[in-house]
């Protein structure tokens, strides 16, 4: 909660933890980091294949965002690499443009990564991370359940091997009766197999270590994805099934991701902007959310700007070593945060392990099964569909739930990018029909008390000549019209009415054309014999009403306080109870 | 002020007037629309000719609309017609497509004004008229203001006889470079002089009623247009004009005006769609609040729907009697007012001289040079042009001239259509963003009293164990970090501290993402053995949290008032005057 360090740490604040490094926490950032590289071998593989890329350009994702996110971040557990939303949107945006896994599109992946990467960077850099503000909870909510839900739909391909298309619902329900006939049955069976394991495996793990006694089965349970995939290499080896039309991986290059700055192609650069500012706008949403919820466990103050500003050099980092855009991932991120991650030190040995694996191990993924890399995802995305939140949000706020559903189905129905924004939209759109439709109420005292109340929802003192409105909102140009009508018609009832008191309490801003409607009313109402009175203005309206033509004309006072304005315009209300009030 | 009339009487307002009709009324509506029809030839026209359209069919405009409003609309001084900023629009939308005035111009003239009266008519059944709330004063005023600067310069081009382009600023300042060579002198200096009349006639005619003590010379004031356009073509008849190249508005065909419904081509509806629904929208916006004016000086109500439906038919009339879209016309409503219109029948009236007009005088107008019908609008439209209304806002409310500046150079740097929706955007994001940067206080006790007041504003009683917070803003997603920031800032500050209350009294809702924002707040803050408490929480927005978990696990208390909540957790402030509060 401090800003008391210097310029510079507060740009590297990799020094803050280096320089306390010890032994001990080094013994516990090693077995977190195993334990992650045991979740991110397949994990990464299989997003890569998402975004349909080469599998190696998942390991490819995790090396150098990883280390330097450990140096720039401010998270010390965030674990950054392919995130399947992120391998979603990347697939959606050139998925378009060039064939699937063709050099084009390998190549507009880097440049993609890197776009993310410069735009994320400006963005921390001018510090906007306040931007991230436009997105409401319950939009970003459901646009991760819908993602989950399009991502695992899409996977369905790998399971049955024919070219479905899946960039929304009906799109994938139509090309999968388009190809019925030609669904690849041992593909199925075998994925099926894969999804039953990942679902069981762990559960029959767990049970066990209860019945035995065993004492943690964490890192067991975390490594079956590992485990299945080392279990179809030799199924598939074994049993030859490569014979029965199972797809495999194929050859994968080995070595350290290969440097170099993607192709600057400025055509290129403007048709992917779009769709690298949705990214950067999603993965650091991701990111932040993620980052936060670690630091308030930990008490450690977040900036968001310079969460931007990692989060962009990480990209920038995928960019130029022939990976894709990537994120902080929740998954990971707790997998590492609970198995004793202590500083950003396991993210940086997680990044050595997998360059040993991509040095040295490759060779082994070459004849695992694309239908397993599938079940691992679907198995892992499918726990995030979850309508819940939706029935939550409906039953809280309308407004938030019809943001939710609006989100959902533009997503699913539309495509992942547009609905995201649509959604957006319909948080702004709903925020402004609500402030147009302001809830204003006629008010009266409560006897015996200071205190002004609804006269609908309590029992209140009111007066004939007098008539006492709050409006609950700030007056602007949306709702100037609607109080002015509420008014009319509440004035219009009263035959013998000499004033209106409008309490101010809820406003905290008028704009100019609310302040023309005030300025018409004062002189209606003067037509009329009935004067307009302001009471509980706050300090900041006031400053600006002073000089109004508002303020010159006004038929009435402005009072401090309502209930000096009703004694002094009512006084027959206090007849029989003269008391004091203390202004 | 009643809604008690039947039905039908609502939907046929000429019922009640036409009813009580008398030969006094008859009278002054007579006088009236003589005087409205003296400016309404020659604004006719000339609006016409604004629009790239035949002069004749800016009489068309006046006849059918007038009419129906007259029968239909809600307002008995209305004048509906052509107007120039409608004339304008209705350019800017058909120049890009057709060469203009050709017959596929005219006839795409006539679909948009059938277009414009279908959509008005269509939201005026749909009761959307309070759609107009979207567009906020300042930004319809600088949106009239930019549109009168660019119709003067636009009107230029007859003046100097060149084909002068004028879509927006600068496109007019550089044809008009490029055309330098080509100004024809004689149109020049003709027009000049008309200018230099319609200026300084009125001005010479009103002083000289002051000396002869004259009654009234409000018919001459009024009819110099027309007195100007009767001396322009004598001018050109006896002093054969056209031989120096003096352009004359030339055969005009006599008669009613066509009826013929507009042939329905889909392709051109949705080409016009978007420039159709800005000219409804606008047409409504001028209508409306001309209305609204007249409506106040004679305490009638106004239904904004019913306005809709009328200007709905009106424009269908002019779209299927050769004409063009229509609106109320605030200097002819203005005219007829001052002459003494008393119903809607003067309306009729000048409706049935325009015909008259059509039928016998066209002829008189052949010789009518084009210089002096430009005139005629530049004089009356630059009296719109005012640039104290900018600093007007601008002083009162930095977004409202915001909202201004952008509108004014959105209409004359790009072009009149994408100015005002750049404008009305402008207006959306400036409030959200006012709505994501809220009022925060810190709030003490005003020492003797009950009320709460910024520290920073007031002298005022505080504890270092309690810390009192308002906020003046509804919590959204919009501002739920800005304020979580603010907490956390301001609880940073205070070692001792052990409760937060945060004063709800201008909060009217809190959205989702809020509430969570809340929830987390209040267990972050119950880890460090502070708790939160909320008092002056309004009604609904109580009812909403009743069943939320924040109230649930919350650490503290929901107060009613802010003094209850500040004696019951520091009663140490109030050890040496210990008075009564009455709740």
């Amino acid at each position: 909660m401090s800003n008391s360090k210097p310029k510079l740490l507060q740009l590297l604040p990799a020094w803050s933890w280096l320089s306390h490094y010890s032994p001990v926490k080094f013994k516990s950032d090693v077995l977190a980091s195993l334990i992650v590289v045991a979740m991110l071998v397949p994990q990464g593989m299989a997003y890569a294949m998402l975004a349909g890329l080469p599998p190696i350009m998942g390991l490819y994702a995790s090396i150098l965002p990883m280390i330097l996110y450990a140096m720039l971040g401010s998270s010390s557990t965030l674990s950054i690499g392919p995130v399947a939303i992120i391998s979603m949107m990347t697939f959606a945006t050139l998925n378009p443009l060039f064939e699937v896994g063709s050099p084009v599109y390998i190549e507009a992946a880097t440049l993609l990564a890197l776009m993310v990467g410069i735009i994320s960077l400006l963005l921390g850099l001018m510090r906007f991370g306040f931007l991230i503000q436009l997105i409401s909870h319950p939009v970003i909510q459901s646009f991760i359940i819908a993602s989950a839900l399009l991502i695992a739909v899409g996977q369905f391909k790998f399971l049955v091997d024919v070219p479905l298309q899946a960039n929304n619902l009906q799109q994938f329900v139509f090309s999968l009766l388009e190809y019925l006939h030609l669904i690849h049955w041992p593909s199925l069976v075998f994925g099926l197999l894969s999804i039953g394991l990942l679902i069981y495996l762990p559960k029959i793990l767990k049970s066990q270590a209860v019945q035995s006694r065993i004492g943690s089965t964490d890192f067991l349970v975390r490594a079956v994805p590992l485990m299945l995939v080392a279990l179809g290499i030799l199924a598939v080896v074994y049993l030859n099934l490569q014979t029965q039309g199972i797809k495999t991986v194929g050859a994968i290059p080995s070595g350290f991701p290969p440097l170099s700055f993607p192709h600057w192609n400025w055509d290129l650069v403007l048709t992917l902007l779009p769709g690298a500012t949705m990214i950067a706008m999603i993965s650091f949403v991701e990111s932040l959310s993620i980052a936060q919820a670690t630091a308030l466990q930990q008490r450690s103050q977040l900036n968001s700007n310079q969460e931007l500003i990692a989060l962009g050099i990480a990209n920038i980092s995928a960019g130029v070593s022939s990976a894709f855009p990537v994120t902080g991932s929740l998954s990971r991120t707790v997998v590492n945060a609970d198995a004793g991650a202590r500083t950003p030190m396991a993210g940086v040995l997680s990044s050595l392990l997998i360059i040993l694996v991509s040095l040295f191990f490759t060779g082994f993924f070459e004849e695992l099964p694309l239908a397993i890399l599938a079940a691992t995802i679907i198995v892992s995305i499918w726990k995030l569909v979850d309508f819940q939140p939706f029935m939550n949000a409906w039953r809280y706020s309308k407004a938030d739930g019809i943001a939710m559903w609006v989100t959902f189905f533009g997503v699913v129905l539309i495509d992942i990018s547009t609905g995201l924004i649509i959604g957006i939209i319909s948080t702004f759109v709903l925020m402004l029909w609500r402030i147009s439709r302001p809830h204003i109420a006629v008010v009266g005292l409560i006897e015996g008390t200071q205190h002004f109340r609804n006269v609908q929802r309590h029992q209140v003192l009111t007066s004939d000549q007098v008539l006492s409105l709050r409006i609950d909102e700030n007056l602007s140009f949306l709702n100037a019209n609607a109080f002015k009508g509420f008014l009319i018609n509440a004035v219009s009832d009263k035959d013998q009415l000499k004033h209106v008191i409008l309490n101010c309490s809820s406003i905290s801003a008028i704009d100019l054309s609310a302040l023309e409607m005030l300025e018409d009313l004062n002189t209606e109402l003067s037509k009329l014999n009935i004067r307009l009175h302001f009471a509980e203005v706050k300090g900041p309206v006031m400053d600006r009403l002073q000089e109004s033509k508002l303020l010159k004309h006004l038929s009435g006072r402005i009072y401090l306080t309502h209930y000096q304005a009703i004694r002094d315009l009512s006084p027959d209300l206090f007849n029989d109870h003269s008391k004091d009030y203390s202004i």
